[in-house]
């Protein structure tokens, strides 16, 4: 059987190109004991993927020249030599880019596809929606009438972010760029306010407007001049979770800012980063997503691009501000 | 009886100048009751004062002009109409920079002349040395076997902060200024390692002779480049609490630096700013700092500066890098 890869061809200098990859065929070689072969439904395309390209420290291992491109899907298993695994099961794990994997059954969760669509499990009720959920709840540490504020905030993480700060009780506030992204947060979403700052480059005024009792928590998707200007106008004991930093993806060395440890110290408050792998008992925040899901409470918007020779092109896409929430390839 | 007491004259633009203060007399009105008069025997110096003497928004209101200038001190009760203190008690509070100050007693701790030099109640056994202890085991958490670096290490909390964190096990590196201060804190305090940032501009390549496993905790009291460096070096689920920006103290708006987002979110890293009021129960913190000076294992000096009226002076000196460890000023 024949698979298609995509492999990293080059480690990019700034912003990636379609030309870091090479998509290249192989043969699926027979399972031995105690392994699984699926075939991937929908593969995911996440900002930390330009981390795994780049030679550079991060908190996981970059990606070999050469090597398949690491991410994550949704299968299901075409093959098995696995007792925990059946034909037809659909599973979640990190597969690759590429059209299938074979894997012992490690780190592969069982998707239960009555739930949601089965893409959700990269999705709303996968990593993105997990990482929302425990940067909101546990490092944003979020209270009722507090001011919450989310950067990215029609993104994968953003979007479910500010709606569970929402369901906390708080006041929600996403920066996003474009009018198309604050009607989706404002309206579909029911973010109480949206600070555009493409309309807007003045974030500080923005946020002023916004947030008349500053800034409580803050979740930080993008990093660089928003990042800066909401850390200056922080409340007493806030929180800040450093969960990304698309604006400063292609970057290499870190970009100049105004230095914010005076504002941490006037302000008492915290700066974290942090990373989903990090929490423990996902199954239990899981429940509640797809509580919310189901009473309404929770929306999500998953932004489909068809055919897995995409891959690339829907990478690069996230850092143009493409998507509008989570964005998948369909694998024919 | 006449007082003499600093009012601010001036607000700093920059440095602080000796004209931004004004030595100006009064006469002490009779007390009334639930009052009692207090002779300063010692004043501080610190520099958070900077700040109070700023318009700029901080962690507590500015002085006005014309005011007396706001500081801690520790003083003998000379007249009391207050019942729950006697004439000759030792107290320590904020006195304010006047040779007299009245107060009803709130705020007010006496302190145990038995347990070390009454000077210690703004230094060792007071403010700084509290400041000291929480930052390192609450605000650090550092625990046996890692590293730990402070900046300003010579300095009142500095050199406590690293002496505390060796006491709980870690290797202790300090960062400071000049020769004499490198070698009181490896010599007179037993800090492991050193870093002078005169004589070795490069922190970063300094940092990595003197912390080869990466940094786990940094207590920061200076701010800046030096902070900058650290935060780039950081451990997975490094601490970090920001202390004080004596570095940065008479700068108005934020000076530029590498932006540190990134670095925190590739460590998991958390960045706290913190201050000694936001910690209760001080009174089992000073018996474990007491009964560190009574072994040995805590020590500590004192910069005692002779005479009132070099209040001004002395704050300064603190700015230019003058004093090792706790600075003070006798009032004759």
């Amino acid at each position: 059987m024949v698979n298609r890869q995509f492999i990293l061809a080059a480690r990019p200098e700034g912003m990636i190109r379609e030309t870091d990859f090479r998509l290249v065929e192989s043969t699926v070689p027979p399972l031995r004991e105690g392994e699984m072969l699926v075939r991937a439904r929908y593969l995911s395309v996440d900002p930390y993927m330009r981390g795994r390209m780049s030679a550079a420290r991060s908190y996981a291992p970059s990606v070999d020249i050469g090597q398949v491109m690491t991410g994550g899907g949704v299968g299901e298993v075409v093959e098995s030599r696995q007792a925990a695994f059946r034909i037809g099961d659909i599973v979640n794990f990190q597969m690759g880019w590429q059209e299938y994997a074979i894997s012992h059954g490690e780190n592969v969760r069982k998707v239960d596809a009555s739930l949601a669509p089965i893409s959700t499990a990269v999705g709303i009720l996968g990593m993105p929606g997990l990482t929302a959920y425990y940067g909101v709840t546990e490092i944003c540490a979020v209270k009722p009438g507090e001011t919450f504020v989310v950067s990215g905030a029609a993104g994968a993480v953003g979007s479910a972010a500010g709606q569970i700060a929402s369901i906390r009780g708080a006041h929600a506030v996403g920066i996003t760029g474009g009018q198309k992204k604050v009607d989706y947060i404002l309206r579909e979403l029911g973010f109480h306010e949206a600070i555009d700052y493409k309309a807007n480059p003045d974030i500080t005024s923005a946020l002023r407007d916004a947030c008349p009792h500053r800034v409580d928590a803050y979740f930080d998707n993008v990093g660089g001049a928003t990042t800066d200007a909401v850390l200056a106008y922080l409340n007493t004991f806030a929180r800040v979770g450093i969960c990304g930093q698309i604006s400063q993806a292609n970057d290499g060395a870190p970009s100049p800012g105004p230095r914010m440890y005076r504002h941490l110290l006037v302000a008492r408050a915290r700066v974290q980063g942090f990373l989903i792998w990090d929490f423990t008992r996902q199954e239990e925040a899981l429940v509640d997503l797809a509580n919310w899901i189901a009473s309404g409470d929770l929306r999500y918007h998953e932004d489909v691009i068809e055919g897995f020779e995409n891959m690339p092109k829907a990478l690069i896409g996230l850092f143009l501000g493409e998507n509008i929430g989570k964005r998948v390839v369909r694998v024919a």
